[in-house]
């Protein structure tokens, strides 16, 4: 059986969730939070030396990490990829400006408003994020005002990838009537077979940090 | 013709030329660049709603966008890719870690210092950074302390990826001689075939913007 190392509550944890449940791969998880420092600890390190959740970790011991390749691997041959390049590539690039131009900003606008003591004490950061989150989206809209899905005539993974942080951006002040494209796709991102809801239990077990690592480092 | 936008001293840019020049692509070259605010100019947006370079414009129209993107299409079948997906998954799982956690430190590090007018009114942020680039180049450094190259026995377009930002690390402040394995590794991908160093123009021609796309906007 896999096992999945991350919260339920990152989005991009929620990513490998997705495809997972897609596919219908049983698996159990491993709860390793970035709010607590885990990736950080050196018995996670050994399993994943980027330090990040979600990895995703094969009963032959193989690693798998990193929400876009976690994608990418379980999506195999099936129709979320595709045969032609030029379509791969548009998925992909879609995966990369997620990465870089889009989570950046909506998901630490997320953390910083909903994660921390005193959000308050933030706002400036805040504040500078709500331009580029904007950007990201009115980006997201501009494909989506005249087409069903982000890279292709069909849902492929790129839209698994920009669902999760698409999905929180009115828990962070916008509000997602404005960009209408986006608000049918995120409804259709939902209708799709085997759809998990942010937050949803899917793993067959669930283990804590120490259950699964012992309760002393090996260091 | 291919036509690449971008500046010489972009290393994401950089990434674009790496693999063009492997591949032997001829391109000319559109002088876009960040610097100048030109890829938020609407007749750039006309082309990549992203408002991002590097772009690589096909002569059938077909845009290409994200380096990495740009990577994985002109890698076609190459070495430089793979037919097996797990070492596929790898080579994306490096490359996400780039756009996500080394690019984002290194770059804007190397960003801060050297292309803003007063880089002692940014001492606090690059502080900030170091800490990241540090541990983004101990991870590289783990892996190839044991290993020729980042994703496979062999060089792939996860090494196109990671090169331009870590190659710059020294002048940033980082002493490379203290990460061993990255110091072979650079000059392995600077012996790779058809290599091309940081600030070649590799182009067959440039335009500048105005050049390129008229001197008035079209709105």
């Amino acid at each position: 059986m896999l096992t999945l190392f991350g919260t339920l509550d990152s989005g991009n944890v929620y990513k490998a969730q997705l495809i997972l449940a897609r596919v219908g791969a049983d698996y159990r998880r491993v709860d390793v939070a970035q709010t607590r420092n885990e990736p950080r600890d050196p018995r996670f390190l050994a399993v994943n030396p980027m330090g990040k959740v979600p990895v995703v970790l094969r009963e032959d011991g193989h690693v798998i990490s990193e929400s876009g390749a976690i994608l990418y691997h379980f999506a195999g041959s099936s129709d979320l990829w595709s045969k032609d390049r030029d379509t791969t590539t548009e998925i992909l690039r879609w995966m990369f400006f997620e990465q870089y131009s889009h989570e950046p900003a909506l998901a630490v606008m997320r953390y910083l408003r909903h994660f921390t003591d005193h959000p308050d004490r933030h706002a400036g950061r805040f504040a500078e994020l709500e331009p580029q989150a904007r950007r990201a989206l009115g980006v997201m809209e501009s494909r989506l005002s005249g087409h069903d899905w982000l890279a292709a005539e069909g849902c492929t993974i790129a839209d698994f990838a920009l669902y999760p942080y698409t999905h929180t951006a009115g828990s962070v002040g916008f509000d997602v009537s404005r960009f209408p494209g986006i608000e049918r796709w995120l409804e259709r991102v939902e209708s799709q077979p085997r759809f998990v809801p942010f937050g949803y239990e899917g793993a067959v077990e669930t283990l804590s940090f120490a259950e699964y690592f012992g309760s002393e480092p090996e260091e």
